[in-house]
């Protein structure tokens, strides 16, 4: 039995939305495809179409079986909560639409996965999906983020796999 | 030349999205459908997912030309602006995923075209609502807000058409 699975991580913003597909087994992860997502449009409802669409090409393209996204605890204030909120939205639902379980990691949660330490900063972050991936080259910051959440539920679907739990993996 | 357009007017929520559909030639003003979309869904993905189908659904059911929305100054606090942009992304993608232009309005500007007066409350606006699509019967508070905002864009897009100005009625 095949225990690969591909995974999508998403960072959503308003402007750059990040991606990241990994095929892993729980242990050895694979870099398939990472790249952001840049919106030109100036409304921001022709944004969120914007958003949707190109994630549902991505799907389409690289047929992930989950996705995963970062939690967010806390945004600066209402008006930037809102902006993200509504990114988010439209990647979340360009997911659920296409049939995929989506999964939430919180920061602390991804920064231990990734590199062992809930406290690491963001350069660690990098060289360590650099390291887990095997890539070269620069990495941009919403590319390095949505492949981490992607490794992060690597790692946590492996960990409920030996436990038997494969069902409780995330809140869906 | 039919001038009457169809217009939905949506006031979204993560439990709760109001949603009033309105035929209108911008002065007369008459009630297609309205209520609203409840989602029982206890996880928000699912949750989002269920607001863009619906949506959609109701945009194929009923072919409405352009869609209107609140415009968010200001929520409560970070948190609920996270839930309820998620929501907003949800809704506008579905209506933008439709080919639908979304028209904006502040809500001060939607009492002023409903009620004429930017201070109105609630009662005044849900009464003038029933009067204008001459409604018998309660309404609720979101399908009001969504009627309501409807109406609204019926009133700027016919004094767009009068100045000759009909591209400019929202920031599409």
């Amino acid at each position: 039995m095949d225990r690969k699975r591909r995974i999508l991580g998403i960072d959503p913003g308003s402007r750059i939305t990040g991606y990241g597909i990994i095929e892993s087994d729980g242990i050895r992860s694979t870099h398939v495809a990472s790249g952001c997502i840049r919106i030109a449009q100036e409304q921001f409802p022709e944004r969120l179409g914007e958003i949707y669409r190109q994630l549902s090409e991505l799907v389409a393209t690289y047929q992930p079986a989950e996705m995963a996204i970062e939690q967010v605890f806390m945004a600066k204030n209402a008006a930037s909560a809102l902006k993200l909120g509504q990114a988010r939205g439209a990647a979340i639902c360009a997911c659920v639409v296409a049939g995929l379980p989506v999964f939430e990691y919180a920061p602390r949660a991804i920064k231990q996965a990734v590199v062992g330490s809930g406290g690491a900063d963001k350069d660690q972050v990098q060289h360590m999906i650099k390291h887990i991936l095997r890539l070269d080259g620069p990495l941009t910051a919403d590319q390095s983020d949505a492949l981490a959440v992607a490794i992060s539920h690597a790692h946590a679907n492996s960990t409920l796999q030996l436990i038997g739990r494969s069902k409780q993996g995330g809140w869906r």
